[in-house]
């Protein structure tokens, strides 16, 4: 029976059906800040101090009264007397008054009544306790304001953003030393078909190993999230049911990668459909490779079924699981950094169809140029010789060698 | 004293003083292949099989002799006798003669006799035993070959090479269960400074908490390597020398984060001196911000001696430390995937100096412009506020409001 008479979509619009019916309030957890380095943060952060609390210098040299340096010049310096020095780390004993500096380092706190900084290169030493100022400094001059990095109570990080070096700096800097992030999301992946094995056996004629299972768990752990594997079943109703049925049960997401022949795409259908509703939402995408591409949702939770070539598994897993993750994280990811080259030759492409072609990245008279590999998409090596993807839009009917294309990173 | 007359040079020449020095046999360690994500691999692997091993189906259809086909057509169809079915997984269970077809599913193996596959599409079902084909296949049409993918003896992946979810892939896809990697090198990461205190602690009036050794950490692992945090010392030779020299003595780099002023950055210079030959290469470099920055090599192990200011920290760990990384380990990194977008205003800039400025990406009608974030290099909020870094070339004067920017991911 050759059910298969379904209506593709593009993906947009596949991606817009699937994330319509997801919930977006994700598991959270509190953990230590210096371990959060790439999740995604659970709400939103405020700064609970002045960043500096007190006025630093940012220079080395004396903290002044400016207006004790007003018309100072090379020819004409204002004479100041040193009363002391400021130590790192500690309060300034004294105060200065009128006619009075300090010396002060890089990071140190001014003292009463200074509220500038003269650099010790706009300076010359008189004696030990007399310098002359060359120039003039403006009230606040060569230091750092209270408050001048983050005010108290300004906004400083919002929900569903990733954690970075810089934000987990930021954050300590604060005194936030726990954070609360939205829990790893519990990915099962569920192979089927009659023809594969685990790589560790060797298999026997007419068999291959598996490769969807291990691609799809670095793909997701990359995202952040955790990989369960569900192993291999074969193409049985019964037992790819139950498989399915309990890794949904246990896990956030379930992605099943099965056969390629339409037999089988159809009990992967029927399978996903048993799992709960509103069951699926898209079955045929516009897409090469990644056509047969199977999307759902089952009591709240996604279900996928992609296609069984790794080429069309990888491009899809990027298309519609990547964007589902974000959803139920409710991670807010920046457009997405790809590499721009001139393509090295002539590609045609279906108009209503997006295309993806693997490419190689090479470096040519110190220009980047994309090279397609061409590969069929059942065939891992073709991803594995190029270093990403170019992307052809469904308005297109080509690009033309010599015109820049994006290359995404795979 | 103000020792600090260092001679600067240009990043480039910075970079190329340190590697230089630095050895290219890393340590090496064979683990899991599917444990080996974003690992780099430490050995040119060849293919030990040709994948696939059989000749197999990349559609649903027939398996034929394609010189049965020839000059078929919805008019003048060929007729075919159906002897049977290849399952999936199994040894073909008889070949074909001239006239016999077998049905056969995308992945299956062809049977002996076979050398093409008609579409289903492409064929009209007479009887249980009977089919006509509507359209002649060429020898090989719609089948993967014997090494196709990939052949015995193919040179697959090159040392150095950062493995990807489609590298598992297609290694596993070989039986490839194992592999040698570079052992991940292992950071030391030192603070210094008088006023620096623990995150965890509330500090007195004139001290700060630690932010360097935080981030520097976060960007240690994201780079593939381990940090091993030494803790901050105050600004005492004696003390700063002790636990640098255990540091660089128990690991393979060692970065000192300490203070801005003079006196520390002498301080520093001094103690990296002392750890061994060849010692500093690099003190100082035509960068903002990063200027002060110490590149050296002591007994075979680089050394960074990187400023305190926390954004031109990050920026010098990731022109120096980053290199020196991938340098050690043999990593082939492909160029830096960079957001392009245009500047939202004019920014100066002086020639001969490389200037880094933080930018946030923003999409105003649908374009994507770099809107300079304006902030000390004092201020860690300064990065958490923005995207990314927009760098400015040496000899440019500066960049005009409109022109295309590439963003560094930050």
């Amino acid at each position: 029976m050759t059910r298969e008479l379904f209506t593709v979509v593009t993906p947009d619009e596949a991606i817009r059906r699937l994330l319509v019916h997801l919930p977006t309030s994700p598991r959270t957890e509190t953990i230590r800040t210096v371990d959060a380095i790439d999740r995604v943060l659970a709400e939103d952060l405020t700064s609970p101090q002045n960043l500096p609390a007190f006025v630093r210098s940012t220079m080395d040299g004396f903290a002044v009264r400016a207006a004790d340096t007003f018309g100072a010049s090379e020819s004409l310096p204002s004479s100041l007397s040193v009363v002391g020095e400021i130590a790192m780390g500690a309060m300034p004993g004294r105060s200065i008054g009128s006619g009075q500096c300090v010396r002060i380092a890089t990071g140190g706190m001014l003292p009463a009544g200074a509220d500038a900084v003269v650099m010790v290169e706009r300076t010359q030493e008189i004696d030990d306790s007399t310098i002359e100022v060359l120039k003039p400094v403006a009230p606040g001059e060569n230091t750092i304001a209270i408050g001048e990095d983050v005010k108290s109570g300004e906004p400083i990080l919002q929900r569903g953003h990733i954690l970075r070096p810089q934000d987990l700096g930021g954050l300590l800097a604060l005194g936030v030393v726990d954070v609360t992030v939205v829990g790893r999301l519990r990915v099962a992946i569920l192979g089927s078909g009659d023809e594969i094995v685990s790589p560790e056996v060797t298999p026997s004629v007419a068999q291959v190993r598996d490769v969807n299972s291990y691609t799809l768990a670095s793909l997701v752990r990359r995202a952040g999230h955790e990989p369960i594997l569900l192993g291999v079943v074969p193409d049985d109703r019964g037992r790819l049911e139950e498989r399915a049925t309990k890794g949904l049960r246990d896990h956030d997401i379930l992605i099943i990668s099965a056969g390629s022949s339409v037999s089988v795409r159809d009990l992967t259908a029927d399978v996903i459909e048993s799992l709960g509703e509103p069951g699926i939402l898209v079955h045929g995408v516009s897409l090469k490779p990644g056509k047969p591409t199977i999307l759902a949702v089952c009591e709240g939770k996604p279900v996928f079924g992609l296609p069984g070539n790794p080429v069309s598994c990888m491009v899809t897993f990027d298309l519609f699981v990547v964007p589902a993750l974000a959803h139920l994280t409710g991670a807010k990811n920046l457009p997405r950094s790809v590499i721009r080259a001139a393509i090295t030759r002539n590609i045609a492409s279906k108009a209503g169809r997006v295309d993806y072609v693997a490419a190689r990245i090479i470096e040519r008279e110190s220009q980047l140029v994309a090279e397609p590999v061409l590969g069929k998409s059942n065939a891992i090596h073709t991803l594995v010789r190029a270093d990403g993807m170019i992307r052809i839009a469904a308005e297109k009917t080509g690009v033309a060698e010599g015109e820049m294309v994006e290359v995404i990173r795979f």
